[in-house]
């Protein structure tokens, strides 16, 4: 059984005057934020204010990039070759450091947005091109990211440290994938139900099906969506339900000490 | 007499299809390269391109942060507040410095883009908000900015190594200040005249004013437009001369050794 | 006595992902719609959903055309030349008729948004080129703008029928000019005060400055802007005490019948 | 044996700054323009630039709509929905029209750009909204599209004038469908080539696959990529040889009479 667990969840995806989702009530909550880096969403200015919200609460910082598409919000399968994106995410995360330096504050994660987080996590010529823009921007840095996919075998493979996460307000298939958004049931809106799949992921590592079957899942975090309605809600809910449990909510780097 | 030079580059400001410039003519000529970061120009795949080009020739690698406005190339005087724009530029020397990695490359300088550049030396609250984002990002980074301007100030108050440029293509005021790039007679386009005025600048320290005066203006670099029809002749036709005039052309560290 | 006056808002401003406003609760409240055409905010498809939630209320509908320039939400005065400016408001013109023929809808009106607004009504070249776009679009559409400035000069002189608005949510100078957005109480949020003003507006055509004069302002429009938190509450009280004042609320085309 | 056929091309695909293309010297060869509507290229100003320069020749105006894919220059096959598909199409047309109303030029016609034209000729949903958006901005708007595809086929369901095009500068599949873009030999560079394709499209109906096979190919129209490097040399080329041949360059709607 898990002594302790981490809990990210996308942050500073707002742009300009376009607003995303409820940081503040976020950051409360979680141990690690996953900051947009200006291609999905998010801005320099934006950028700064999360970095600075996540310091003065001693959330972990790591880079969430995505693909160049901000009207798709990062959530379109855009055709890319696997050099493109392997730069796009190098300077998302060059990017978030040179902001996270203001706060004297390290980025110590990094985890894809979107279609990308999916794309890459099911072609492992684009993960490989993930885990070598990680490892070429800073080999400590630890790669968030889903159990038993690409992404986690390609960063494996040029030993990045990993954490693996599951969902607290997504359905699962019975293979262990996650139900398409687009299906009915995918996300998850009832803070109990989020909550009991919170415990039997940190407790038990299992997941079950949108079929019913258990389905092992061992992960080191728990996501969070910030931009559906009653993100906050959920996440103050999870955490709390995890803390009575005599569970940890640590950040990603004391996760992987 | 100066017995070294630099000269510099705007590089690397095509956009995804959309081309600027001949960077692979001026890269054979320039000892430094101002390497656009994605706001103005550039994208992450031709950073990374340039960024290659520039250190298979020993060109020393600069940011040349923009603001973000791609339609007008970063040339519009758009309104702006300081803390953006010390984010904005802090972000792209950050973006910059992940994809020189690639080559093992350091930044090794800053020099700002267009409206930015121009804004920035006129406005010491602009100027010292552009001082600080170089200074978080590296204290080593070496600001390539005008002599005598706002810039220059700022970035000597926070102990900024500076190198001044100064423009072998583009007339300038009896005030040292650039004839606007709207008069008539601002850009030059003669491959002679430039030269001329070349050596002037290296030789000994002074531009002919596009009224006649002779104005001093001590510089460490020579500036070269990138994205103006003949600039690669310029270029060459500049470096030959200097070369001939036994004056050696340096990157920008070499330049303040 | 104004026995009828127009209420107007910018709507539809959204852009993919995010979110701005709170479109259908506007809607239910104004007489004419304002719709961004997808420079400063809004896309096809909001603009689509915004039209046929307009058409459905008997809401008319107007061109809302900014600068292009998303992230500052089209409200940095960004330096434009005439030229520019005339064709980028066609071209908004253009796409939203083409949006509006799906409900068999005219477009009815043209109101320029934020910085553009303000540049075009201080600036009697821009003035007339929006002026020459709104009438190469079709002579017959009615331009909403500030009364007094170069907005409406150039507007009569070209024989564009005209409708002059005035603001029941932000704070007027001694002089009939908007206090700036960002001094303190430009924006009014509490809904009595902004009701009163509306009445004083409808009824006796004058409002009270900051300063305290009072000012005479005829118009035949009132503006709620969309955007601020609180809007549509402000919109629902203006609204309902028009309307037991008994003071009919009509579109723009019945206002100048 | 045909005694016209139309030669069109796609201009206009400048953005600010950034160049793409040599318009001028194409637009004195070809008698239909597709103009690029902002979207993955143009701005207002290079349309109405564009708009002017076809006029002034006598060449006929259609607008040319993308994906909303500026970095990708609308060649990247982003996953999309029919219904966005439809308002983004007449969204462009509309804004072309605005634009093409300065010189009180009808558009004529309508051609998709890049991975819309394919994805839509492939997917007869996309087919048909993008056949719907054409008919709700004008019924007489001639659709320039593929022989044989769901383009055609949604397009002669809803009662649209279609004229068919071929491609004198790209291989064929003995299928009928165009060698993908990436592979190799899928691009003819040869003027020679060029004009012997263009001659046995025009006079006989017929191209020579890749493979070596005759496929027929009817077609009301030969297309000359702009962006080609070569492209008004090859454009040129093929003129004058159909002009040798006697046959009359027409516009798309004098093809259609």
């Amino acid at each position: 059984m898990a002594q302790r667990i981490n809990i990210n969840a996308d942050l500073g995806e707002s742009y300009g005057a376009f607003q995303i989702g409820d940081d503040s009530a976020l950051l409360d909550v979680v141990a690690s934020a996953n900051i947009a880096c200006g291609m999905h969403g998010g801005d320099p200015s934006v950028m700064r204010r999360t970095v600075a919200e996540a310091a003065a609460r001693g959330v972990s910082i790591g880079a969430h990039p995505g693909l160049n598409d901000l009207w798709g919000f990062g959530r379109r399968r855009i055709p890319v070759v696997a050099e493109e994106i392997e730069y796009l995410v190098a300077y998302q995360i060059g990017a978030l450091r040179a902001i996270a330096a203001y706060e004297d504050e390290p980025v110590t994660h990094v985890k894809l947005h979107g279609a990308l987080y999916g794309m890459a996590n099911e072609d492992l010529a684009l993960a490989e091109a993930v885990a070598r823009a990680i490892r070429v921007s800073g080999p400590e840095l630890i790669h968030l990211a889903p159990p038993g996919g690409a992404l986690e075998r390609a960063s494996r493979a040029l030993g990045l440290p990993i954490a693996r996460e599951g969902f607290v307000d997504r359905s699962y298939e019975a293979c262990g994938a996650l139900t398409p958004r687009t299906a009915p049931g995918a996300v998850i809106r009832e803070p109990e139900i989020a909550v009991e799949r919170a415990l039997r992921l940190a407790c038990e590592g299992v997941v079950i099906a949108r079929t019913g079957e258990k389905v092992a899942l061992e992960v080191d975090s728990l996501c969070i969506h910030g931009d559906e309605p009653g993100a906050s809600e959920i996440a103050r809910a999870v955490r709390s339900a995890l803390e009575s449990a005599g569970i940890e909510v640590a950040t990603l780097p004391r996760m992987l000490m």
